[in-house]
């Protein structure tokens, strides 16, 4: 059983969790905590062996947590995703492999897609493709994603290289909800073509971001980044193809953190307990 | 304050420990907690805020966990090593520096070479360096240096590059107290001349470990490993210079991480709280 | 144009092999060369810009090269491979996805398994599965196998988490041609359950190793090598669910060194132009 | 021998210069070479074994390749370099030990500080240590140390954590050969307080920038870089502190390979080769 709890910091609170989960037969196999100190916040993570009425335990928690307390037994244990492509295929390959052999954390629910080339892929693992293009009017191909993506009703949106800028009314109908793979080490080289621009500045590193998307472009709180060393050798297209692995490899690991309850977003930032 | 605690486990040790705690007025800022469950052991480690009497805290845990459970509230703040040395500068020239500007996390009491060579860089340290080489009777050589040990009474002995091998009546002299730095990725090429080992099979990588020292050669519970590539144009040599590198870093990093009371032996294996 | 070369060094081998090249018309792009001194022996791969005879080339290289060069000038460019599997998916699936986008830089003929949980995959990439389990009789399965793989022809037999020991007749019958990934930084933890013998051992990095096999278990040389780092909260199986994703990754790169012509092989170590 | 060369691209530079070292009896032991498809730009560095007239080789060279064409045969073998530094002092002391033991690979000539701190170690170093305070006149001060710098005629100038802005008239004086280290990855963060910043925005990873200085503040063509992994735990102290450590490997890295003549410098970037 997973136990996640944000809620604001005061001395006893670890003292009062763990009494209930003592009181209820509990044990405690792992136990994640943080404190922001200048936020006067307090994080937790807690995966308890045993059995209890879990609404009962969530009354117990509330009774005791300071007010506003968000507190979650067993969140959602299967989740569910709708991925958002373009052109390129290695994330939404990665992730259709994974959700067909049961090793994701997450059902795939379907992808959306403003271009037709990822729409074979999905076919062979049996996943409903909806091609959506961008019409002149973006707001109404907004729409009509937004209204696709309710009548599925997922947990998470994962954008696996989806290479339009999501408007402000888009993000706002899914707070917290949609993740992105950017191609570089956020906040360096943010915006369009950021191969490119690690290619003219000379870099020996290149990386990739995820992160939840907020109104600010590539501005959203970060979940993992990592990198790969790059050199004089590189042409930004070489950069463009090592970067694809790395993409992959950090979209994965934020895909597995996220859906295994271990990220919360707070004033813009992640606490991750790895 | 910290606070580190190791014992059998049972259902309610987190809820009575953070009882005892709030009860005392301690806020919790960090708290990291294992349980090996096959071997049922709990581990703890606790940063807390406020003031207290440490040696009531201790009785007070002492009456609610375990019998036999090993509590230690604020151990030894400002710790203190030997360091023993052959030939090789870089581990000992890391060590003197932090200790010069007061990064280590411990003090440097005596430097032990069965070599001269590094005496100068003693001095220049002001730190007393006594060369006690090898005799025919290894026995003979070892009773001196576990006498001069001895009487600086160190929490920690450091062998940073000391290329003899130990007798079991020397470890035994100093359980968990010796730290060594081994030029592999052990287990992998365990014993003489691991670089002319790596080099022959052609690996791709090589390795740095740091360990405390048990009867069994480059056996005992393993503190911290890294690795850097190398390729087909490494000669063994370049290995062994690439090689000082990462074995700088491994020790360094095994120092802090013991030093900081991060580090807990169990049954030949650590549990490292990072 | 690509061109690789290997054979026994002497002065001036540079100089013959340019000025062949530059008679030719043909502009080095790139030239990497590795000298082994204490075999006396000379590696070179080159990449060129312009057109030229082929056979006219290997010919007026044999004539200046010593007796005995191996010369390759544009080796099979569109390389064929046939992968062997037995129950996990993670390096065959990361294989087919490749193969399907054509970014593998080979074309997967094939797949034989020796257990049938990997054909549906196959199927949805439509490639060939063949189902060849293993008797009690292990030389009937193998020569089955053999008769298969000669069927098809390949360049290279890719071991993707094929669980059985080849014997020496198999072997023999593919020199340099079967590839496999073992779930381990070898030398470390060779033969079965890898992360079994690291968990026991405490270890803080766990890898993974692709190498040519030849008739010692887990001997043949190197092409690439990767680790992850774990740490006491890791179980057995944490560290096989872990060590999937660089098996996958460290497979990937070491088939995609091999089908460039950027490995040779020379007395059971590689050299590698990455 | 090593032997470097920077010219226009064009067919048979290879075979032309190849051809004057067999001529002269040199055995290549290894060879790089680069070539800038966009700027027609060639690159090489070259070791060699035998002996010949180094001035006579350069005249031979100079004869076949392209006017303008940069060749050094054996560039300065020792050089010898001025280090320049503020308050911190993990950087520069591990520049002093590499010196003390000979393993730099150049000549620390003095050390300039703009505050006393760190005299002490390098009088323990025995290495001359003069105090340039900044005065409110930032010229004045600056022709004081460029006054002081070329009393000694350093092939480089180490900017081992000198936190003050180095106006362009300084780095005109000497172009390409200042060397910084700056606490971040670039382009992320550049300027003030970089750990500051990467703290506020949340991101996984820390990084250093070893760099030459031009007129732009951290614009410089970029030498090396690493990065680290930090997460919400960390304060902006904390990845100070951890900051320090990838600072000290970076700038050594670089330092070895400039100092080993790998690093050619073009267009604002650089070539390296390893």
């Amino acid at each position: 059983m997973i136990i996640i709890i944000q809620c604001k910091d005061r001395v006893g609170l670890v003292a009062d969790i763990s009494a209930i989960l003592s009181e209820a037969g509990l044990n405690i196999i792992s136990m994640r905590e943080h404190v922001d100190k200048a936020g006067e916040r307090f994080f937790m993570r807690l995966e308890v062996d045993g059995t209890t009425d879990e609404v009962a335990l969530e009354k117990s928690m509330e009774q005791v947590l300071p007010e506003g307390a968000l507190i979650h037994v067993n969140p959602v244990p299967d989740k569910k995703i709708v991925v958002m492509v373009t052109r390129e295929y290695h994330c939404l390959a990665d992730i259709l492999i994974r959700n067909s052999f049961g090793t994701l954390g997450a059902e795939v629910l379907c992808v959306i897609g403003n271009h037709s080339i990822l729409q074979k892929i999905c076919e062979r693992f049996d996943i409903p493709f909806y091609l959506i293009p961008y019409h002149e009017e973006k707001a109404v191909s907004e729409r009509e994603i937004i209204h696709k993506i309710n009548s599925y009703n997922p947990d998470f949106i994962v954008l696996a290289k989806f290479m339009r800028i999501l408007s402000p009314a888009f993000v706002a109908s899914f707070p917290n909800k949609v993740i992105n793979i950017h191609h570089s080490f956020l906040p360096a080289f943010a915006g369009a073509n950021p191969y490119r621009q690690a290619f003219e500045r000379g870099v020996k590193l290149i990386g990739a971001t995820a992160h939840f998307v907020t109104d600010e472009l590539d501005e959203g709180p970060i979940i993992a980044q990592q990198i790969i060393p790059v050199n004089h050798s590189f042409t930004a297209a070489d950069m463009v193809k090592s970067g694809k692995e790395i993409e992959t490899a950090v979209l994965a690991k934020a895909l597995r953190l996220v859906l295994n309850d271990r990220v919360f977003v707070y004033q813009n930032k992640t606490v991750v307990f790895e």
